[in-house]
Parts: C-alpha cells; sequence; structure tokens
C-alpha cells in the first residue's frame, strides 16, 4: 500500500542526518544505517549508527546497531538493508555485520543497498551474493 | 521537574514487556537494559535486549544494545544504567559492557541498577565500584 | 622444498588432536583452526580453538585464535586457513572471521579448506568467494 | 622448582620483543600479554599481542590473544596476567578482557600485572579488584 510504501528518498534523508551522531573519535569514519523489516503487514524501519570505543574490539558497526534497535522494536525479519557513510565511496557491510544479518534475513536475495553521503556512489548487492555458504550449525 | 521524572516502577514495566522481545535462542537467557540520558534537560531513556548470533561471539549485549540505540537518538552521557532478565538472581553487567558503560559515562557514581524480573531481587552499584581503574588511553 | 611442505594429512592429525582443547561449555561445538603462513620462506602453521564466553559476545572462533597466535609468531600474510569441527557437516567461517581473515590474506583466490572430524565431509573455497567485495577503508 | 620457575625480568624482556609484533596500524596502540598457567605440576607462559582490524569491533587485544594461544596449549586455569604497552602509562585490562580472565582464573586475587615498555610505569591489581561482582550465570 502507498501509505506504507518506504520512500527511498526520505530514507536516505533520514541516513544523512544520522550520520551527525555517529560516534567515531577514534576513526572519523561514519556509518549509518537502516532495516527495513515488516510487523503485521506494517512496513517499518530502524535506525543505527556507528559506536566506537577505545577497546577498538568492542566497537559495534551502524548495521548491527540498527538490528538491535529493530530487534528491540519487535523485527523478526528483515526485508531490507541500506548503509551510508561518510566516505567518498559507498562502502559495504564487514563480514561481521554480514553474519548478523543472515541471522535475521531468511532469503538470500534480500537487498543491501550502500551509498555515499553525497549520494553519487551507489553499490547494491544481496545477502547471498555477500555471505555466500553462510556459517550456520 | 516532577514533569520529566523517570519513575522507576514504569521503567520495570517497560523492561519486563520488553523481556519478550529479547533475540536469545543459544542461551535462552533474557535480558533488557535502560540508559537514562539527558538531552537539553530533557530526561530520555533508551532502551534494548540481548541479541544473539550463531556465531557467539557476534552477541550484543543488551547494555550494549540500548547504548546504540540512546547514541542514535542524540545521547552524549549516560545518567543511569538499568538492567533486568529473566534470571532468579539479578545479574551484573560484563567486563565488556562496563567498558562500554564508562564510554559514555563520566562520573564514576554513575549509578547501575541491576534487578530480576520478578523485582525481588535487586542489586545497585556504581560505574566506578564495577569498573575500578578502568582502560583508556 | 619437501622438507618445509606442510603435509595436509598430518596438519589434520593435528588439528583433530586440537579439537579437544576447544572451550565451548556453552554451545559444545568445537572447532580448530590452522593458519599456513612463510616467514623468509619457511612454511609455517598456528593453530587456535574456539574459545567460547559466558558473555557469549566474547567468544572467540576458533579462526581467529589460530590468526592471533600466527601474529604472535611474527605472520604478515596468510597463504591457507584450515577449518575442523565435531559438527557432522564441514563448517564454513564466520563473517567475522571472514573479515579477519581478509586483513591478512592479500589475494583474493586464497584457499580456504573446511572438514568435520571424521574427515568424510569437506568443503574447498577461496576467500574471494567468501568475502566478496570485502569492507574496506 | 627453581628450574621451571618463571622469571619476571625475562617475561619482560620476551612482552617487549612480543610489542614488535602487535598488529596495530589504526592505533598505533601496541600491547603484548602474557598468561601464566600451571599443567601438571608445571609453570608455562602463552603470549600474545593485540590484533586490529579495519573493521574496529574485530579487534582482539593482547591479552585475548594470550589466552587463545595458551587454550590451545591445554590451558585450563591462569594463574596470573602481565601486560606491556609501548604507552607511557601502564595500563590496565579493558572490561573485555577481565570479563575473559575471569572465565578461568578461579581466585578473586589471582595477580594482573601491568607495565609500560621502558619498565618505568608499574601497576598491579587482581581480578578481583578489577572486575567485582562479575557476570555470571
Amino acid at each position: 500500500m502507498s501509505s506504507t510504501k518506504i520512500h527511498t528518498e526520505s530514507l536516505k534523508t533520514e541516513l544523512s542526518e544520522m550520520l551527525g551522531k555517529a560516534y567515531s573519535p577514534y576513526s572519523g569514519v561514519k556509518v549509518a544505517a537502516a532495516v527495513e523489516y515488516e510487523v503485521n503487514g506494517e512496513k517499518k524501519v530502524a535506525y543505527g549508527v556507528n559506536v566506537e570505543n577505545v577497546s577498538y574490539g568492542l566497537t559495534v558497526c551502524a548495521e548491527r546497531s540498527a538490528i538491535s534497535a529493530a530487534i528491540a522494536q519487535g523485527m523478526t525479519s528483515i526485508s531490507a538493508l541500506h548503509v551510508m557513510s561518510n566516505q567518498e565511496q559507498a562502502i559495504s557491510p564487514c563480514g561481521a555485520c554480514r553474519q548478523v544479518v543472515t541471522e535475521f534475513m531468511g532469503q538470500v536475495d534480500g537487498p543491501v543497498m550502500c551509498v555515499n553521503q553525497a549520494g553519487t556512489e551507489v553499490w547494491e548487492s544481496t545477502l547471498g551474493q555477500l555471505l555466500p555458504n553462510r556459517f550456520d550449525l
């Protein structure tokens, strides 16, 4: 339905604003991510930014922050993932994020869309392409 | 001001409801956390739950999920941390979470309050007590 | 040189013995990994096992344990990665491990070989296949 | 027995040499750690260095690298932990490392010794002081 359609342009505007909230004093890299999901037929979006730590290993990427937020809001299955960064090129999710996405994205053709802040560099893929033969038990 | 006062009882009710959203198919342990913070004098709360992963090392605790959510909402400094779990005893934050809390909690006497779901076991501490001589650079 | 050739069979025997050292009281899954690398033309191997933690997110996979061990021994570039587990099927590295491997494996056709303990299930791949379009800055 | 006694001075020399193997192109901070343990009455030491990653959250601290190495060598219980860094001050283990140490260090008075590379700044503590009321289930 049009009333629940997520407009990609407004999503990009939101991600661009969220970049300012990224906490990355150590790398200077700012990333924002949006997780699209559906609850009872209604489309929803959860956002996240990267949160670094002086003990680098405790850093959480934007993608995983967004997934945590979505879970807290009741998400059970991810429809699509959007990533925006302040880097010149569109960056793709790291391996850790790909693994966490796969925990909640059933379909291997689930879309992953990456864009730079200017919106001039766009890169699209799917979960299946990003993490083939995923680890599972 | 009373209008912005965070009532602990309502916060406990909220945490108890959030336990149902925890994603912990591997451990069965459900944890919810609330981060209190202030923006422009207004008190706010951000929530999070634990999000496990089939690759255990990619699990995020409830405390860190709540901090990520708070950051995405504009939090810059944590006033208090609340933790509730479905375990019999009140559980305290793990060392990783203590380190992440300290990144955003300036005062060493910042309160950390832990409670079980029944509300019968309560344990209170401070950041300084939980992570003395914290790692920093 | 034949004297420095790493015999795959002896490597499998070593991995099988190392499975007994895995620390995995929470999942019961035992994994051992071997990193092959070269220093001054001499082939070497470093081993690792999975090390779980009561705070699941602090778990380290066998692959990353092996890489840490190799680094401490002077490794600068990974030639090949071997993974063995006590599971029926050959398991592949999780996304986090794929990302860490890529930090030290320059060639996209670097081999990743996975096998179950019985040696009856073998799965081979390359880094490029496992983590295409890897995250980098 | 004197033959198996671990001489602290030689341990410091070893740690100082290991600092050169730390992989920390992102922070420039170099850390080496030594885990002392006993197997069948014989004292042993395992070493580790910090291993950073372009995805900061996949970084492993020296302390945890050393513990992984010790586990792979058969360690079941840590007697003491030593940490050396290239920083001016002696740095203490981060919260994540304290949690992982506690998984393998039964006694709360287990010693944790931190020193700078010059050996001029020394800081000693115990596990119980560093991670009181540890998270456990």
